[in-house]
């Protein structure tokens, strides 16, 4: 992967129409990007063969499709409003956010020391206490950002009074008041009307899983899947869609009998690895990292990431492990949280044992946007090769399997006459039906078309040529070998579903 | 029709899995819904049988997904965020929502004569202007809301920092303003943060226009498409799904040289008509209906609505014509006003004739929840069947056409025993490999089985009986007929593809 840069993914993809910086006319949104023609389909592809081998392709796994605006108190159930109105500090040493009032007391202008990036084994530091008397709960730093209200999930409002207007009419009220009770009056007004657009997709399924069970006859081991946008006020980086604001999910809770989530998580993590490896990630690039104790969110048992090795700079050169997917084993910390603020009863009844549980629920939860990412980076290859007339020439080929390249397979007439055209497009409508997407294309020398669907990694070129219209005969040519070879244009359907979706 | 009511379609919704309320558990968040395991399915049918017939069975048309938060500029230029921080009024006899500075003034105190909903040959009423001075600008009506801010996009804010710590921190400059400099002022401090949810999808497609035609090869006509999520603070009805803050749209923008714009707004109009036809929704329950020149957008030269007859309660009785689909004829406004305010030129040039222009554009815009709902209300169906035992049973089936029907096939064995099971599975593995989705059910006597596929719309239900474990057939059971006919099993696959995908 030496020759992969991301300043190449990032020039590939806007000029072949993958990935562009969204609003770009209006000079961009900071970490925020708009999938072009052959990036939507790229993400497509990937969301319906996940969803294919998530859903479709198993008994025990069911779908959902919540709205992205729930009702407030489920974020409140499951602790993403806690903080709302406190202040809130990052520890600029080991990236921690906490709330300042919770944090352990020191003397101010005391000297303290601390690992750097609060890692056991880390360089020790030192630091002095400042006049807030405090210091890091994680690694102890007293390097710490100001205080400052924070939340992590985007706010907004529902109905139609602005809240702005019950500000304003509140400004001599609000003026009279201390800092303190001025932000919590100011907290109280916004929350009337206060709705948030939901950090993970998952807490659908918790609201949802009474609704799932009374309207399905399904019974633990199961799960319940999403794909869907969350949102996440993050400090963002410069890594094209790595980490942004508004992303897309891949989730699902998957609902088993305490005692059985051990051996579930391993199965999950497993299997979620696995599935990279099918959609053709370099083997080499992927791999499983466990979570220290010390990384474990409050109501995870375990957790594992998928990682994928992404050429991103870096302070010693190129490649960073990146996190595709987190597999969690997230307890029945969840379900009781609901259970107890909704007063609602979301335990399962084993009718067969006569027992009452709370399900433990294990969590593969990927990124669509960082799956495209990885996909891109890993299928993007740079080769010499010899032209007709015996030049060396950089042949630009994105490796896509052919399950999720945009485009499956291009059609191309040799020459635009003799019927070639209208015999290309007949091949086009029958192989849609198929299913298979295809991608017509008539113009400048078919050396030139390979090429430009090379860089679209579309796995196969179709061609018309004179000996079609005797023999009713095309030539296929393979996208990584460049090998042609001639078949039976009637047979073509069935030939690229077994290339498209046919196991290895 | 007769039988159909909005709450049997509600009640069968939660019943059987396609539409839960949202945050149910916690008392459901106002006219907003969850999709259940059945729902998820049909909406993605709907999807993607759009996507197919707009994006992959056309050459002219290539998609887009853009972030649903886009640059604040987006929505100045073009209009949505006119009015933002002026006060409101609506209309309580026509429903107009107007601004309160530019109503023409009337004498407070005067009586004023008008006609009953704003419609020529309406009932003539009369009321009295009050205190403010001015009458409705549509229908001179002076029966008026309060005046208020509002705006119909959800607001929110992005980055680190929240407004209200900084509204907080000038809560003694705003208690010294005057009201209408504090809401400027107020605006002002969210206005350094503020971001909207997109309320429609279109200009997505109208800002990267440029990129669109810089990274493929298209020259108009072309359209893009755009399949997502989109938001409006709306006053919301009862009636499911059909008016929500939250909703998704399929909207295609098809760009075309002026002149021919007429042309292709007829071709567009009947074209999405037909869809709707295809995919079986009843044609004597669909319409178009042309706006009035009163009723158009200020940027339309023409727009026609697909309406569907959903079966609301009104004062009336039961039915009532909704629109599915808006097809309008934009003309220039949206590429001219982005030139404008982004200062980047976004004309095209034909190489061909030598000529520069903007295009104008068609805009079929559905709205994906709606067409689930109509497609759930047109396929509802109620009908006597006589038990076997010779009772009679109201058999409750929804009719939908395959190619939406969220469950293609159920595959049931017939007894739990005798490799019936495996078979049954076995067929599955090999239909799913064809792309159809099918679910496995082997509980109770095999007639509540089929009930209960009726209640889903499963359109087939295979049995592996013992004369399968014989000579390998199996039965197909027809949903809308109750017909059985005896298939190989080997054959399925085609057989299936041709019943769901084939066309007619």
């Amino acid at each position: 992967m030496s020759n992969i840069t991301m300043e190449k993914i990032v020039s590939l993809c806007k000029r072949r129409g993958f990935i562009f910086q969204s609003s770009e006319i209006y000079g961009g949104l900071k970490a925020s990007y708009d999938y072009g023609p052959l990036g939507v389909e790229l993400k497509r592809n990937i969301k319906d063969a996940w969803w294919r081998d998530m859903v479709h392709g198993r008994e025990d796994i069911v779908g959902l499709d919540c709205s992205i605006i729930m009702h407030p108190d489920v974020w409140k159930a499951s602790g993403h409003l806690a903080g709302f109105s406190d202040p809130l500090v990052d520890c600029r040493n080991c990236k921690e956010r906490f709330r300042a009032d919770k944090a352990p007391g020191a003397e101010p202008g005391a000297t303290v020391t601390y690992a750097e990036g609060g890692k056991s084994g880390g360089k020790k530091l030192s630091g002095t206490v400042d006049p807030r008397g405090y210091v890091c709960p994680v690694c102890g730093s007293p390097d710490l950002s100001p205080e400052r209200q924070f939340n992590l999930m985007f706010r907004t409002s529902l109905g139609p009074v602005d809240p702005l207007q019950q500000i304003a009419d509140a400004a001599g009220e609000l003026a009279a008041l201390d800092s303190k009770s001025r932000m919590a009056r100011l907290a109280e007004i916004v929350g009337q009307s206060a709705v948030y657009l939901r950090p993970e997709t998952a807490q659908g399924m918790f609201v949802n899983f009474r609704n799932v069970l009374d309207s399905s006859r399904l019974k633990p081991p199961f799960g319940i899947a999403q794909v869907g946008k969350s949102y996440r006020n993050e400090i963002t980086t410069s890594n094209l869609t790595f980490r942004t604001c508004e992303f897309e999910q891949m989730e699902m809770e998957f609902f088993c009998k305490p005692g059985t989530d051990e051996e579930w998580f391993a199965y999950w993590r497993d299997t979620r690895l696995e599935w990279y490896i099918r959609l053709g990630i370099h083997r080499d690039r992927l791999r499983l990292r466990d979570h220290e104790p010390s990384e474990l969110a409050h109501y995870a048992k375990a957790c594992s990431d998928v990682e994928y090795f992404f050429p991103f700079e870096n302070v010693v050169g190129t490649g960073e492990w990146g996190e595709l997917e987190g597999i969690a084993n997230r307890t029945d910390y969840d379900l009781k949280k609901h259970s107890e603020y909704s007063g609602k009863e979301l335990e399962y009844f084993d009718p067969d044992t006569q027992e009452h549980y709370t399900p433990y629920v294990i969590e593969p939860a990927a990124g669509a946007d960082r799956a495209a990412l990885a996909f891109l980076c890993d299928a993007y290859d740079e080769e010499t090769v010899i032209t007709p007339k015996g030049q060396e020439e950089t042949r630009t080929v994105l490796r896509f399997h052919p399950r999720i390249a945009p485009i499956k397979a291009a059609v191309f007439p040799l020459v635009k006459r003799d019927g070639m055209p209208e015999k290309a497009r007949a091949i086009i409508g029958t192989l849609l039906k198929e299913g298979i997407n295809c991608f017509y294309d008539q113009s400048g020398a078919v050396g030139r078309r390979y090429r430009r669907m090379d860089e679209a990694g579309t796995p196969f070129c179709i061609t018309v040529d004179s000996q079609t219209l005797t023999d009713d005969t095309v030539t296929i040519r393979d996208r990584d070998t460049m090998a042609q070879e001639r078949v039976p244009a009637g047979g073509l359907g069935e030939i690229l579903k077994q290339r498209i979706w046919g196991e290895k």
